[in-house]
């Protein structure tokens, strides 16, 4: 991969950061008191012992209870242990992989919540990875339509075949075997896309975060001033607490986070403020 | 392994079940208000599909925000995945298993949390294991070397290596490699009890169990009265969050309980009643 490429994508990865965060704290505004001074991002930057760093944005706000925006270009060497799991390092260790991850928690039950991750990660090989879904407490059927539907837009322009093959993706990744559920109403996921086209691969991963830069803040607009009660607050902890459990027991970019020295506090940012298990 | 001593075995955790119920639910009624009803345990029997069951108790009360004494003993085959990982069961899968596990998130952030667990296992081999610790929200020293040496006791009366080979063991597995951090303070930690004498290793494994029933309950009521502040309940929150990673991302019975088709209710019993990653 070119030098020319790889600042190419940590620069989108960088610019998409802030407009996310200028979407969501403009939502802060929107939800906050008149006159309150409304909640922002607190950027934190960091550096990786082994090479490379990024920069945590965490907002604690009103109407977002925890955002989390954590952008990261790291690069080192893999350890024995994970030189034959990872496409392209088995031969030479030696890794870059730059990235952009949103989880927002919202304090509404009635306000779903999302995540969305896009990845270069570079061995001797190159590829694009990443994926967005949507975890309300109770399923709304126009929410979850007009999600997938932004989603099936920004894949269907550049392959008829993305959507149908990274939604079931999704709906394969985001599953909890143990209590049968999904995490939630899905999205797409994607990994290893590496086609002949370098330049279309890149196009197609902007194109899922501008679609989940448009979409995600509707669905938060939509709901965000409905008042909700104690048993609804109580169910939406209960919602949150399997989603901690998929993100410890399952999810690979955790996990592999946390094994590879990654700074936990990044790692772990996709974690809800508050969680039960009743 | 006779099934005269898997009876006796089975018959002990269950009497032990009882012994622990009775000695939490005092505790309730001397932390209730007067007058007021306080909580019981709610016994729920369950059936594991391949072979024998268990009943999972949980009392939420005002002292013990959540308790819960999981008793089982379940038969079956091990998976083709797991016969090599068990000791004995790569030439014949069957297996059979007994045990106790208790877990306690105190309301108060003075009270420390506690697990127990012991259990019998059988496959072409029997052996026991098991352990107790102690994960409080801010360390009291005078708690923690009497948690110990209750446990000390009980481990100097069969073998004068058990208490610091247990110990050492205890802090290397209740460990959070992530964070750098301990559980807690730690306690016991034992597996693959198998010495020469059966009924000498049966009757460390009661001792184990009576010396926690004999301190945990004083531990509680030395500081259950005290009255706590909203930052003491957050840090216990934070605490408690830190509970839940270890759970799920590390502990070899949550993983190999919901791996193997456990109850995913009775499994994660262990998970405190609200969390929080602030």
């Amino acid at each position: 991969m070119t030098p020319e490429r790889k600042a190419r994508v940590a620069a989108w990865f960088a610019q998409l950061r802030d407009r996310l965060i200028e979407a969501l704290e403009t939502i802060e505004d929107a939800g906050s008191r008149p006159g309150a001074t409304s909640a922002r991002f607190d950027r934190r930057p960091w550096q990786r012992p082994g090479g490379g760093g990024g920069t945590m944005a965490l907002l604690r706000g009103q109407v977002l209870e925890k955002a989390g925006v954590n952008v990261s270009t790291v690069e080192g060497e893999f350890s024995e242990a994970f030189r034959g799991q990872v496409p392209g390092a088995d031969q030479d260790p030696r890794f870059w992989a730059s990235g952009i991850s949103v989880v927002v928690h919202p304090r509404s039950p009635h306000v779903p919540a999302a995540h969305m991750n896009t990845r270069m990660i570079v061995t001797t090989r190159g590829w694009f990875g990443g994926g967005a879904d949507l975890t309300p407490v109770t399923v709304n059927a126009t929410d979850t339509a007009a999600f997938h539907a932004a989603l099936k837009a920004a894949c269907d322009a550049h392959d008829p075949t993305y959507y149908p093959r990274f939604k079931a993706w999704c709906d394969g990744y985001f599953y909890l075997p143990h209590r049968g559920e999904a995490r939630g109403v899905g999205g797409i996921f994607f990994d290893d896309l590496a086609g002949p086209d370098w330049d279309a691969d890149f196009a197609f991963v902007r194109d899922v975060g501008t679609a989940f830069l448009e979409i995600y803040p509707r669905l938060i607009r939509r709901h965000m001033a409905k008042p909700w009660t104690e048993a609804e607050r109580r169910a939406q902890l209960t919602k949150r607490g399997r989603y901690v459990e998929f993100n410890l027991l399952y999810d690979r970019g955790t996990r592999f986070g946390l094994m590879t020295g990654g700074n936990p506090e990044a790692v772990l940012m996709s974690l809800p403020p508050e969680a039960a298990w009743p």
